[in-house]
């Protein structure tokens, strides 16, 4: 959304100069992303992203970022791979932020997706679970099923504000999950945020996976939820069965899911519904007036959540 | 700062196949520029500029500043050329708004202009006055001083909330700038907005002009003295009589200097004081509260004024 951090040349320069990465030629801000600021950087040598973590990214996870990108990169996963400079490091500052130099992806992420880009998110998910599987490091998903009363109980009761019956339906929602939610499944490297504007595009292929800033260790079907959430419901927050069984064919097509995990899956939709719920609704109830970024919607959310309750079996996402 | 306008994956592939440019393989929107939507788009062919209109700039001027790009661009001026497109045109239609394809010009806008800066804009805004000399379109600079009263009377009285007694002392300025105004001197194209962030450096070579939507047909030692406050004065707001120096002695040994317009640039120094002081007065008390973008500091301009008033002759400028 906005350069957050200003950056001198001499800065850049200094900066620039501890990899090999040729000169700089140009470097402009990018409007995307609002965790970030992010800068395309044109040297003599190549196209990169200069990114600056600001404060939403805690700078300990950082290391698990990078590493976790280098590690998918070196395995054929289309993802930024972080540049090492002269003295061996990928992390280093640039104005009092931690910052890190990384490989530039060409694509478009799809404003409209088609069917065919639910079954390219489906088989991507799937290579990404698999080459993830031994990677050494893990970090803790604080957005999963443990995070969720606390972020429910800093909302501090004020849900119906945003829709009558809404402190009701979650409280229920997280009594329910909580007591069932079925954590024994494979674990490994999730995603965890793999959302439209996070996948690239070039015509029909999958180009890239960007922005690892929500990866962590945790259920693989979890993940897979996720994007049947981001991907599968239409503008009017119908259900597109179609889309859903693209992308979950794909993805047993690469990884095929066990029976368990089938059955999980409605239960991991109302988990992932229930985490963008609640993350959507604290940030509208925080966002500062007037501010630039408009908060997203959290009864979209709310619509998936009710959705996914109705769900009696896999086969209501095109399965089996 | 900002996008403005989000654009489709279908509308921007049907706005390039107008154009033989190749296929769209990444577009990201510039987080600088505050009137417009500018997004940095790759194409297999090339790196371009894609820029919508917002409403800032006047639909009626887009020709003038199009056709002035192309053509200081024919004439060897580093500035953007914009791209024709197969039926010819070089102007369309993007999401309701006007819409240009240009090329990219490489280079960064210097944070900390040095000495050698200014230099490099007196040659180049000489050599930018000298190829817009048969430029056969005009456009008034509603920004002059017949500009000015109107702006100040839209202020409406509120100049002190800004500085005690600012009122009077733009007030009285006016008056003695209407009634003096030197307007017969040598008029042509002039830029109008040569700051820091329009002029593209790569090392110490100046490597392009942008951003030319306030040139207009004006008195082109008046363009001069935008930049001598644009680029001049220390953050401390002093001025530095070397870097003046630099930039009138470069700019003379293009296009020298008549002592008409020599001795008038006391005089234009502190007309483009007031241009910029009271546009920012105006954004200043007319921003709207916890705007995303902070509006300048109209008292800087201030300060250059009555640095400028106290100038005996062109010399205090280092000029003879």
């Amino acid at each position: 959304m906005a350069v957050y951090t200003e950056v001198s040349d001499d800065a850049l320069e200094e900066f620039i100069n501890a990899y090999d990465v040729g000169e700089v030629v140009s470097a402009k801000g990018i409007a995307e992303g609002v965790e970030n600021t992010n800068f395309i950087l044109h040297t003599t040598r190549d196209t990169y992203i200069l990114t600056l973590y600001e404060k939403r990214v805690a700078e300990e996870d950082l290391p698990f970022f990078l590493g976790l990108m280098e590690h998918l990169a070196e395995r054929g996963i289309h993802c930024p791979l972080p540049i090492h400079g002269r003295d061996g490091k990928a992390l280093r500052r640039l104005c009092g932020r931690p910052a890190a130099l990384i490989s530039y992806l060409e694509g478009m992420w799809p404003r409209k997706p088609q069917p065919f880009h639910c079954a390219g998110v489906g088989e991507a998910l799937a290579r990404f679970h698999l080459a993830g599987q031994d990677f050494p490091m893990t970090r803790e998903n604080n957005l999963s099923v443990a995070g969720w009363r606390p972020l429910f109980d800093s909302c501090d009761g004020r849900a119906d504000e945003v829709h009558p019956g809404l402190g009701k339906i979650l409280r229920d929602e997280l009594d329910f999950l909580e007591a069932i939610w079925p954590a024994e499944l494979p674990r490994g490297v999730c995603h965890a945020d793999m959302f439209q504007d996070n996948v690239f595009f070039i015509g029909k292929q999958l180009s890239g996976i960007i922005d690892f800033y929500f990866a962590c260790t945790d259920v693989l079907a979890y993940d897979l939820a996720i994007c049947l959430n981001a991907w599968c419901f239409e503008r009017d927050r119908s259900f597109n069965v179609t889309k859903a069984r693209l992308m979950l064919d794909a993805y047993n097509k690469i990884r095929p899911l066990s029976e368990a995990e089938m059955n999980a899956l409605p239960l991991f939709a109302r988990g992932s519904a229930i985490r963008f719920l609640l993350t959507r609704l604290y940030d509208w109830l925080n966002h500062p007036p007037g501010a630039f970024v408009q908060p997203k919607d959290p009864l979209e959310y709310l619509a998936y959540l009710n959705f996914h309750r109705a769900v009696t079996s896999p086969a209501d996402y095109g399965l089996g």
